[in-house]
């Protein structure tokens, strides 16, 4: 394993130099002649009736070339990633603020914002459902359907109420999370164009192949004519894998044939964009007297907004994770989710489990103080190990490195953090939290797969055609690694082309932290078939079995005798001669499973990373200021296919996990969000980055390439509980929503 | 096989829209901002040593960027489809007229070209070689290394000899064929971009991934990092083979990073573009009193200008066709190449076989008169059947119509041609000839992959990677309608990306009219891997075998039981929810062989293509105008996946053919082009083409997609000699040299 060329090293992004440079283009830096501007008008009430649109004012205004509403929609008029319940453009019912009315496209983008305001809407506005509570209520207004009910789901693993009577100690409270914005730095962009029958569509995107299917779908077009390609992406976790722009612009090139551009503003992207959904969680955990925790049950209660988007997914997995990486044998967690008038709830790095991490983290440390026990020694005694049991009755049978990680980031907190002589102002203190994470990596309830296509030049270098989207996290250069490593050359021969719809394979959505081991093994595939033509020809040049060989450093040799080789150059020069041709074509899905639909029992993921964070916070009880100070962040990946990146995820998801824990303040009012822009939801920048001490540990994944797991996600999860448990720690005063504001620490410390 | 759904029908060509619409972008019409435009010095002498070139002053001129020279080559300086003998710029020797030796790139086209006239070259002229007798003279200068002497080749079978002994009669004559220009109507063209560490060209070409091998090479970069994109083409005929623009755009953007157009003046385009090689050919055959052809001996000299180009292929190729179609048991052919510093020659339509057809149809027209048969009757009687043996001792096992060929095309003529009352003033002629041919589909000497990429999208629709490059010939459709009617998909679903570098396989040139069978039968196999997998499903839920399936109409049934039936759209929802991916990746390589080196014995084609056309002329023995009256072609395809295309091929290619023995009149004056316009250079248009018949007669090539060989070349090749034999039967009077201009004429049938 130690054995890599490429693997594992911090080979050079392959984004990296255009981005800083200034050159790599985003959707909004895309242009061409003859092109239009989009605007969205968009729903000023967030319920209500809509009864008429009149755009013939707007029509008439000079440079104003079409005004469409969903009349103008040839095909469905519905998206969404599990339930297509969201309109393109209103056609009965208004369901939030910021529902898309109509779309104006101008010569200039001033016409188009001037075009909106004569637009004539009528409606007839509904009661405002606000609440879960609300929504839930008999006779409440319904906003899809005949149930306000989303979801509706129970996991059940053992007999909970027989084990809460064999236990020692229970603990039970109740947490609150809030909405969270992605904040990605580039808002939603998109541009349209017609060309020799295709439509293309450059989108700043999570999800090319999804955009494909849905704008398809909408004009009623085959897949095949409908490119979308991911243009540069600047950031999305999770909040560009809904449809936003594309299928606008695809609209109006589907009717107009010019090119046209659609840029949201930051407070239209914000309106409109999924958020994290907030829950309210009742946790009751039970232990017996050595600490070792017998039974959990759980209420949750989410909130999706007006639309699904990817709520059932959240739910799923946050029950799935709810018991945090340890294992419970008895276990009874029922969770509802509701539609209700809010803004949209959706994907946001965690899926759910970064809540539900608040929740079991807090839930430790007061079955560890109730049982005199250190939050440490509570950890490692309830951590899953390889032949645990998780919360659906999966056996682990392979990669599962908590225990690891608890181990190696107490062993660097010793050296970081508890031998910090502290010398403080009386009105700061200071303590240390531990937040453990597990994080299920490659979705087997429902189809996951991703694949790729590749071709070895006659020179050595390779070019790769891989789905998968590269929004910034590395994809690119991770996918290039594993082919350079599987077939021996060199890394900066290797090129690939991703993402774009017209000429990469599908490679599913850029989420749940899949790519590296989903598409990471279906380039791995590829790369396999290319090998397997290469060592055919080199099994005869060298005269040994082909299980024999390896290729490596562009050489081709027998791991029986090393002097027996040949250059891959010559192994190509011989395939050329013979026209033989090197490619690779792949695909990777992990078995398809389904749980049990009464108990959730079964194999949701194919595996899992783990993570165990510890971090040193200092309180300021005057003004209510948390500084994090320190984190040690260790993680399970299974194996880092370059450290570099892996550990720039994890610094950037302490930071994002700093922001969910403390500082981001989402004010929604009346269904009404009211923080639309970076000046009044303030995110963590690079400068307020605390010391961040990343500690790679690889338990090998036997399924993942090279061992991988993932590690996108995880590095959010265990931070905020762990700032919750160094709180209380330096504080004595335990919180159970976030964010920990000014405003709240304040008034909790001082009553 | 006559049960298909898409091939051999009229579906429309998938380049259709877009050029009748004017939308389609050639590569002159792609622009950046920023964009540089590139010139070319070029030599305006035919031989010379070059001793210096003083770019200073052009640098100095407002506008200009830069002015790039040999030293500027970071890489290798020497380009070339057979042999790398060909400078991008010049370093020390001239060897032809319009040889490059600098390029500018300027802020415009004007300042680009004023720079050119401030460059100062030093150089010191050389005697020029402008005849082959001059090449070939003891102590000639020579050109390229210590020969003049390209190719030196015989082919032997048999004892010709011994055979001429036996022969009742022998016929002898030399024949002469001039320079030919492609004159594709759109001149090279290519703009080249720097964007993310890869260079990309769109050019118009015939061959782009030999592009970028060759742009690679030149500037030191691996082939994953130059992207060659085929820009719309207006034309190749084989004069884009050769590698034009690319290098030029390629090296300037590699230097200056910005993007940069050059577009030829069509004077340049004519002056270094490939010409079709000039032969002499000396021919002798002699056959038996009932007409049998016992043997044949022939001596031919080429001249292939100031570098190789294509000539060793078109040697060969010369060589192997240098009998028609016809079984000769004794052959002799003794085959000189040459280098002067004429034009250089290289692919055009045909390699070498519209020139030997030249002879051999004379020749069997010569033979017939002697033995008082039919021109028809000596060819049916000598024609290539199952089982015959070729020039090459090939022993033709499969798909052999050239005697239905003969047999249709009289048919059709004695309905067109032959009942046609002749009232002419007494000045004019008519007279009607034939003119036999045989195409060799599928070059085995060497080797000849292409290879395609597919995936089946959700909706029953396709995206075909293919890296064959559509240069108007309708590439695109076919391979578009082998994949439809391999899946049983519709083919208005299946799209294609074609000829980009960047993501498509490798598909080889666009020549030899390969692409139906080699790139066909890569798309096929492509097509049968998504095949096997629908099966696979198909045959769960059909619940028979899947051998039994057959895919149609977009359903699979059994072949014993139509109503046992599914839709491909509810195998490809089953595929979905199993995570199972529909893709495809093949390549297809006839079996490389190699000819025997002393007597050019073996196997050089995978399979041939045969074709008879009658026509008929009139002369005007006053003027010396030959007006072509009727011409009915009937072609032996294998199968015509597309007939109308085909049909198109044919018109096109007896229109080219026309051009090619009666009008194309290419003059070199002492080794400098003087026809380098339209205006001095015709051409036939639309407006003169006469009535044509196309037959199309398919016998099957079980090696072929779907039974398919070749029409590209085959068209144009029996034109110029049935023309020739037309001539003769109007007036008496045999020609041996193309074109038939009118002086020629005049001047031969009047003395």
């Amino acid at each position: 394993m130690s054995d890599f060329n490429v693997i594992g090293k911090n080979v050079e992004k392959k984004d990296g130099i255009p981005k800083v440079t200034g050159k790599a283009l985003f959707a909004r830096d895309i242009s061409f002649e003859g092109m239009l501007y989009a605007k969205i008008l968009r729903s000023k009430v967030a319920h209500a009736i809509l009864k008429n649109i009149d755009t013939s004012k707007a029509e008439k205004l000079p440079g104003v070339v079409c005004v469409l509403t969903s009349k103008d929609i040839p095909g469905k008029n519905r998206v969404g990633i599990i339930i297509k319940d969201e309109p393109v453009l209103v056609e009965d019912k208004i369901r939030r603020f910021g529902d898309a009315l109509a779309v104006v496209a101008a010569e200039t983008e001033e016409i188009a914002e001037e075009a909106l305001d004569l637009i004539e809407v009528d409606y007839q506005e509904l009661p405002v459902i606000t609440t879960i509570d609300e929504a839930l209520k008999e006779g409440s207004l319904k906003i899809h359907g005949d149930t306000n009910i989303l979801e509706n789901k129970s996991l059940i693993k053992g007999d909970v109420d027989e084990a809460f009577k064999k236990c020692d100690v229970i603990v039970e409270k109740t947490y609150k999370t809030n909405y969270f914005a992605h904040m990605f730095i580039e808002p939603e962009a998109g541009v349209a164009k017609y060309e020799n029958g295709i439509l293309t569509i450059w989108a700043s995107t999570q999800n090319p192949h999804f955009d494909r299917g849905e704008v398809a779908r909408m004009l009623g077009l085959s897949q095949s004519k409908v490119r979308v390609v991911q243009a540069v992406t600047g950031g999305g976790f999770g909040g560009k894998l809904d449809i936003s722009t594309q299928c606008f612009v695809g609209l109006v090139t589907y009717h107009i044939k010019r090119p046209v551009k659609l840029v949201y503003t930051r407070e239209e992207s914000m309106e409109v964009s999924s958020k994290r959904h907030p829950h309210v969680m009742k946790y009751k955990t039970g232990a017996d007297k050595n600490g070792k925790i017998l039974a959990m049950e759980a209420e949750f209660l989410q909130d999706s907004g007006a639309y699904a988007s990817y709520g059932p997914a959240v739910v799923t997995r946050g029950m799935v994770h709810a018991t945090g990486p340890y294992e419970i044998p008895n276990i009874r967690i029922k969770t509802t989710m509701v539609y209700t008038n809010n803004p949209m709830a959706g994907a946001f790095r965690g899926f759910g489990v970064p809540q539900v991490s608040i929740a079991h983290e807090q839930q430790m440390d007061l079955l560890a103080e109730k049982l005199n026990m250190s939050p440490y020694d509570i950890r490692i005694k309830n951590a899953l190990r390889v032949g645990s049991y998780t919360s659906t009755m999966q056996k682990l049978e392979g990669s599962v490195g908590i225990v690891e990680t608890l181990e190696k980031a107490k062993e660097k907190a010793e050296e970081v953090i508890f031998n910090n002589n502290k010398d403080l102002e009386c009105i700061k203190k200071r303590g240390v939290g531990i937040g453990c994470m597990w994080y299920g990596i490659g979705n087997t309830g429902l189809p996951n797969p991703a694949s790729a296509f590749l071709e070895v030049h006659k020179d050595c270098s390779v070019t790769v055609l891989a789905g998968c989207a590269d929004i910034g996290q590395g994809s690119n250069t991770v996918m290039c690694q594993i082919v350079s490593e599987t077939l021996g050359l060199d890394y900066e021969d290797v090129n690939i082309v991703s993402a774009d719809t017209g000429s990469t394979p599908d490679g599913g959505a850029t989420s749940a932290s899949r790519q590296t081991y989903i598409s990471g093994n279906a380039c791995k595939k590829a790369a396999e078939m290319a090998k397997e033509t290469l060592l055919k020809i080199a099994e005869e040049l060298l005269n040994v079995d082909k299980s024999e060989i390896i290729l490596k450093n562009k050489k081709a040799y027998s791991n029986k005798d090393e002097n027996n080789s040949i250059t891959i150059q010559k192994i190509l020069n011989n395939c050329a001669a013979k026209g033989i041709m090197v490619l690779g074509c792949g695909y990777f899905n992990p078995d398809t499973t389904s749980l049990d639909a009464e108990t959730m029992q079964g194999i949701p993921f194919a595996t899992y990373a783990f993570a165990t964070h510890f971090i040193e916070v200092e309180v300021n009880t005057y003004t209510g200021e948390i500084k994090v100070l320190k984190i040690v962040a260790a993680h399970d990946v299974g194996k880092a296919i370059n450290r570099r990146m892996v550990e720039g995820q994890i610094e950037g998801g302490c930071l994002m996990g700093m922001g969910l824990g403390i500082l981001e303040d989402l004010k929604v009012e009346n269904a009404k969000m009211k923080t639309l822009n970076f000046s009044n939801y303030l995110i963590y920048t690079a400068k307020d980055t605390p010391e961040i001490y990343p500690i790679i540990v690889e338990s090998e994944e036997k399924t993942g390439p090279f061992g991988a797991k993932g590690v996108g996600e995880p590095a959010l999860i265990p931070v905020a509980p762990a700032i919750l448990n160094a709180v209380y720690n330096a504080t004595g005063v335990r919180f159970t929503e976030v964010p920990l504001t000014l405003e709240k620490v304040v008034e909790k410390l001082n009553y």
